[in-house]
């Protein structure tokens, strides 16, 4: 579309969410650098003409921008502010974007960190799911000075259709945690109305289709409640991912004294998940909570 | 449309939503038979020709089809089984729809008598609320005979957008509860993911704008959490019959084994607010208990 198509742009991270992030960068012109821990997870991008580098370091020494898309803060931690890390490889008038979701206060030590080595970054956590980045339709929050928002956007718009600037760095994280905030309880909703519609010998199918066009109605009902009656548990987003989420809200809201019970109870039930083996399951998998009690029931 | 438009129809319960759903009943043409406990909500109805009676049994016995939006199961069985009550009054060939949520096993029990007197009794409980009556785009689930919901659907067409056969007498109120189910544990997340923007500093109406986009997303985000922002808590949906509906569900699931434990969470916090003073407010006012704890705090 313009000029601005020919900056390098660095990709690390290419799990279900990046590799379908980083296509849409690449279809779009841009050329990509690329790192991940496994090379498997880049195939399809460097068939297309991606670039492979052996470190972080490397992506970041070829390229102006650079998009970060990781599991755990730890490993956001080590990425950006370990040795060989972003920070210290790029380049000076270089970006950094973290959307990785992340802690909040880890944002404001990177986005601190880049801007003594003049280098800016920003912190940009994504919701929507596998279903979002392949369809570019991500919701998108992002932290950083307005300069730095302004720079992402025409990228960012590549893979998300609802962008929003929170305020400084670190804002992008508190509102994806907002974000998981509310997804976390709406899954008990889902999953409870639709144990309890089986359990009173309703078909839970006809009752999904008639409570999805009213109050109840939304996107993890709509996209989680088939899986959960198919007894597809296949991850578009990993369960011990979602848990770290909810660890990181939960110490966040207590540091503000804020009780969130219903996060409590969904992190507590995740937990139980999780050590029972789910951790790799889709965050759907919660639905097999209230299976197993109703198994246990004999019903 | 056609000549069943002559057809007499009664309606009885004209609170929030029964004065919507009547209103385009009137409107497509039906003559209408009215019974409320207070004049006052019929009036705008009576204005545009519809009759009113003085007893549940004068709307009856002048209606081929009676309609119920009541308020408590208490009501429902008093208005459908006491003494001049709908299945002693309503003519033989008779139809009945209770569209109060309201217990199954009363829906069953209401269905059984009728039956013997040659009515059809269905339960066609709504989800939508206000906005979703007053645009006749309420979610309908009906439980009853296959005739009775085709004698209907024409009926409900005109009050709702999505409407499901559930199954036999009682079916239509489970899959209510379903809906309610999930209406519970979703409130719980949208009121801590809006505390938790607030509480973190960020304008919790950007926060709210981006993450209506992503997987958060839906009706209650959507419509419950600007009125949560904006401090309004007057009723759509009032909090003391949502309680009641929680108090239904809660009581089923047991009977069955089942544990629920977001909705027995949210039903504990609604209670709370009932007793504070709150039950009629709508169910929005949830809100206010994370803005108690916030001002506890100090923050």
């Amino acid at each position: 579309m313009n000029d601005s198509k020919a900056i390098p742009i660095g990709f690390i991270g290419l799990g279900i969410m990046g590799r379908n992030m980083a296509a849409h960068l690449q279809a779009a012109g841009y050329p990509l650098h690329l790192f991940n821990r496994s090379r498997a997870g880049a195939e399809a991008l460097l068939a297309a003409g991606a670039e492979w580098h052996d470190t972080p370091a490397g992506v970041a020494a070829a390229s102006a921008i650079t998009i970060t898309m990781v599991g755990l803060p730890a490993d956001v931690e080590s990425v950006y502010l370990g040795a060989g890390g972003l920070v210290a490889s790029a380049l000076p008038g270089a970006m950094l974007i973290d959307m990785t979701t992340s802690s909040p206060v880890l944002a404001q030590r990177i986005a601190a960190a880049a801007a003594a080595r003049d280098i800016e970054a920003i912190d940009a956590p994504v919701s929507g799911g596998e279903i979002g980045a392949r369809n570019a339709k991500l919701a998108i929050m992002v932290g950083g000075t307005t300069t730095a928002f302004d720079r992402a956007l025409p990228l960012l718009r590549l893979m998300g259709s609802t962008i929003v600037h929170q305020g400084g760095a670190g804002c992008g994280q508190h509102a994806k945690m907002a974000n998981q905030i509310v997804i976390a309880s709406t899954m008990l909703g889902v999953c409870e109305g639709l144990a309890y519609a089986k359990a009173s010998g309703l078909d839970p199918q006809t009752v999904l289709q008639a409570i999805s066009g009213g109050a109840a109605g939304g996107f993890l009902l709509a996209n989680m409640g088939p899986k959960m009656l198919a007894g597809d548990f296949s991850a578009g987003f990993f369960t011990e991912h979602f848990l770290k989420d909810m660890g990181i809200a939960l110490d966040e809201a207590t540091r503000r004294d804020l009780d969130l019970p219903g996060l409590a109870l969904a992190e507590s039930l995740y937990r139980a998940l999780s050590l029972a083996g789910h951790g790799r399951d889709g965050t759907q998998v919660l639905f097999r909570h209230y299976q197993q009690a109703e198994s246990v029931s004999g019903d």
